[in-house]
């Protein structure tokens, strides 16, 4: 369903197929409402299947979507023993939409709220709460949807886990409004939440949960507009973005950002430096810190979720960067490294970073700690440049805990399979466990145009190894602004990742879908393997492409195969003709057992084969 | 462009972008012509990238195609010392094509050729060869491919293998023939070649050289046509597959697979079960030895060079599927396993395999031992039927030495990020080491219509560990049979992996392609960057769907950050400004020296950052 407004906007509404959104009230919080996505089929132990649900209320059927009113915003009632205060906001210059005027200025966002901050008084922000033993609603929150609102734990959630292999990581069989405290008291875990974003619906980010993709979105200077970028941060999160950014550039950041937040369910996080440097005409040397500062406190009142800090572009490190084949990629940590080498000073991101937290931590905005010096191509991974800035990162994370902030570390980029451990171990060691959040991996150079693939590998892997959020890279990469279709493609290749991730890891519920979707196939429910699908949409599509009739959708064979080689059809003749031979109560295992008593070894013994040896 | 014939067939024909065929004549064999691709650049330094080449003939301007009469047999030549008889083959009958007849029946290939096989009183297979001590010309001819023809080892050879992972790979740092040979006699390396394919361009499969890709192919009952698959066939190989499969099922199987092996300069395999089950209606009951050994010769005479038997799928066995979540998913696996408890009698393929290594060996035909029990989905990964079966591929394997002949075994499948390795462990150790061949594995169900993604991953992690061959999945896997265009993404995406996993090895020469196609990237060379990447068309297509000028080639940015914010133009800058700071001539190294030498720690020194430290 196309949802039109009278702003020229239109995103895409309702539920996906066969599904509908459900709402669960954990027991220890009744105002909440924790939302799920049911898809029903046509199996009949087991009719519906619940799963993780990103898409917000564009989904669901009895919400009337208004983008120029915005979405619910729900969490105010959350903030009552917070002590925060609204107060009279910074004043919006055309500076923040780069100076845009007449028809070139987008449209203000037709609600202006007045923002919201801590007095100080009081724990504010998630970090704070843990560390003062505080049971807050959006720890309650996530740790129900990270159940799938389970009250109980799933069957045999202790073999599963115990048949997995998570790196050191300690996931829970059931995940605990305390558990969830403990981890983001340790710093294991953030829950990125400004006070001034009510309108979101809380998530967790942290090696012991579900792996979490993000995906960037925002236009540049030289394409997009303000209705395509929040077309695409609805399109992103229907299909599984646990987090967008804001990545504008260009004109108009403000505005657009302010149309991203007001409708967005999730968290919203920026590089703040790239609206501060379209306040300095683009000029890296002009930037200062008192720009810079105004632009966090205009995106913090909007309600701004993390802001990606280059904290770590140190003035000494930027000469390792002299002979790499690519140099200096990350657009925050070229700019920094300009500034720097220009004014040949020490880059006032870490001169200010105590500064910084202190504007975080009134608000609630989580840090992710930029990697300004990650690596662009193979031959630069894992190099004395990136390397010396994660220990950096290590130090300023220490110094955002003591402030009371959330972090998590931003990770790499390209990276070959082989080197890509090493990444997520130094991390844990240099950054006291803080969660990880990387671009792909990126597993070779050499495939422009497929680099979601090229990444996809390098992030299902890092997410097992113990990453916590996976930043989605696009077919486009490198190539150009990604478009609606890529965005698309951008998200399904990273749930496939993050959810690879978390069966290796041997989340206790993670092989539910799976195992629903594998039983579908092998009853030939046609229907309901698209619809528990990733993307039911292309998998009927590809299926229909060379079968198309109503028919073949209950059809025991696809065109791959046809009607007489179809495996799983004969597979299905093997099993009814072994329960109808020789005895026709039990066949096949009743027929074994009496051959290996008669002492006739024609039978293998299931225990005389040893999976493990190798 | 497109190649039309007379026989209302057309593929593809033509140089990719920017490339020449080039073929290299090794020292060892002066009648020899190894073919290869050059890529032209802009790049002042290193002008020509070149890369291994499958596609054959085709991309080569110099050569006339005539589909109709098939490739050059350059390899008759080749067979003198090995005593080959030409002699009157098997008659065709109307079985052959299912009993196709009138306008059903497809055209047969125009020029029948008389087979030939061994006489049995000198060496004729690689292995045999390579026992006895013979350098063989296919040995010469694919230690030159890979080598891509270089003379000496590349620089650093061994500092970039020593960087590598390979889990007790044996990578040398330069192919000789000897060091070919050598593995052939292990049984660590095949040259899949049956002498009744004299169009083949031989190419060595084992874990020592670089990891190769299969893209199946073939139509089944339900689509597609002759022109069809021999047009997939060329296809595939433009895009890079090393291997091809005829998968064929229906009618017109003989007919098909003629005009693709005489059209195919790479090894074709085929899984012969498919076509015997045709010859009997479809009843795999009705299967007998003298049907399938009559069909063994039949494809023995047309030149298939690998068969796929799936003699470890043993009545004893079969009862180890039962409680699976999908059964057997083998097409051949499940038509045997009918067959064995329909007669309640151990399979023939078993029973009779010693026979079918003396045909293989009288062609050189390879083994491609096939897992009938092999996981189709996750929940049965890695489970006893599994492993059973792949133990008796073991025994199998020893057989099929013990009779001359090379041996590869085929892998899963469906297995979770943190099963795979043990399969690759319990393969090396089982089968003495043989090539492992797998498909993927997948390593999550959810996501029809991606699982070349989901199986992407899996393929990229169990190359690194050590499997030789990777057969793709396409887009359709598990929904329809799949089309050109499933084909192209299929093949692709295997690139993708098989490379990074010969990264991940340290395969010496390998990361020469990413460095070439990094440096175009940063140097902001955009027409080289397409067409050195894998899929220069799509790169360019992306690119241009935002900037389709001609002057845009040359930008110093994309649409993705635009002019002010592309990361790499900003680098360029810094370099460009560090070498103008302070000193003009030595430029940022020397001020970081001369800060060093001041006692002022500004600069950090490169060998203070630890980069292995975790």
């Amino acid at each position: 369903m196309e949802y039109s407004s009278k702003h020229e906007m239109s995103v895409t509404t309702g539920p996906l197929p066969a599904s509908n959104k459900i709402h669960i009230t954990p027991s220890a919080a009744p105002n909440l409402k924790v939302p799920f996505r049911e898809i029903n089929t046509l199996d009949t132990e087991q009719p519906t299947v619940r799963v993780y649900d990103t898409s917000g209320p564009y989904t669901d059927e009895t919400i009337t979507i208004d983008l120029g009113k915005g979405l619910p915003r729900h969490r105010l009632d959350w903030y009552d023993a917070r002590q925060v205060e609204e107060y009279e906001g910074r004043a919006i210059t055309p500076m923040d939409n780069g100076g845009a005027t007449g028809k070139r200025l987008a449209k203000a966002f037709p609600v202006q709220h007045r923002p919201l901050k801590g007095t100080g008084n009081k724990p504010l922000t998630q970090y704070q709460a843990a560390k003062a033993g505080i049971l807050t609603e959006e720890m309650i929150y996530v740790a129900e949807r990270e159940n799938l609102g389970r009250q109980t734990m799933v069957e045999n959630a202790e073999a599963i886990r115990a048949d997995g292999e998570g790196f050191g990581a300690n996931i829970p069989l059931h995940v605990t409004p305390e558990f969830v405290r403990s981890e983001i008291a340790a710093g294991r875990a953030i829950i990125p939440a400004n006070i001034n974003h009510p309108e979101l619906e809380p998530m967790i980010i942290g090696r012991n949960f579900l792996v979490k993709i993000n995906a960037n979105i925002g236009n540049s200077a030289v394409t997009s507009s303000v209705a395509e970028e929040v077309d695409k941060m609805v399109w992103a999160i229907r299909w599984g973005a646990d987090t967008i950014m804001d990545l504008s550039t260009g004109r108009n950041i403000h505005n657009t950002r302010d149309w991203i937040i007001r409708n967005s369910p999730v968290p919203v996080g920026t590089v703040p430096m790239y609206q501060a440097l379209e306040k300095v005409g683009g000029v890296a040397e002009d930037l200062t810190w008192e720009i810079f500062r105004d632009t966090l406190i205009e995106q913090a009142e909007q309600g701004v979720d993390y802001f990606t800090i280059h904290a770590g572009v140190r003035l000494g490190y930027i000469h390792l960067t002299v002979d790499r084949v690519t140099g200096i990629v990350s657009r925050g940590g070229s700019i920094m490294a300009k500034w720097c080498l220009h004014h040949h000073q020490e880059s006032f991101l870490y001169e200010h970073f105590e500064e910084i937290c202190d504007i975080c931590a009134q608000y609630d905005i989580s840090f992710s700690l930029g990697d300004g010096f990650r690596p662009g191509c193979i031959a630069d991974a894992n190099d004395r440049a990136q390397f010396a800035e994660l220990e950096t990162l290590g130090e300023l994370t220490q110094v955002a805990w003591a402030k009371g902030c959330q972090v998590m570390i931003e990770g790499p980029g390209h990276v070959p399979m082989h080197k890509i451990k090493i990444n997520m171990a130094k991390q844990l060691a240099e950054c006291g466990e803080a969660p990880f959040y990387t671009l792909g991996p990126l597993t070779t150079d050499i495939a422009p145009g497929y680099d979601h693939i090229t990444s996809g590998i390098g992030a299902a892997m890092i997410g097992w190894y113990g990453c916590a959020m996976l930043c989605y890279v696009t077919p486009k990469e490198h190539l150009g602004l990604p478009n609606r279709d890529d965005v698309k493609v951008g998200v399904i290749t990273y749930k496939i990742a993050a959810h690879a991730a978390d069966l290796a890891k041997g989340h206790p519920a993670a092989q539910l879908r799976d195992d629903a979707l594998s039983k579908a196939r092998f009853d030939f429910r046609w229907q309901d393997q698209f619809n528990l699908s990733l993307d039911p949409e292309t998998a009927m599509d590809y299926h229909d492409q060379t079968l198309p009739k109503e028919g073949h959708k209950i059809a025991h064979f696809c065109s791959m195969c046809g009607p007489k080689f179809c495996s799983m059809k004969i597979s299905r003749e093997v099993f009814d003709y072994a329960s109808k031979l020789n005895d026709k109560e039990q066949g096949m295992a009743k027929m074994s057992h009496k051959f290996r008593e008669g002492g006739n070894a024609l039978y293998v013994d299931k225990r005389e084969v040893d999976t493990n040896r190798s």
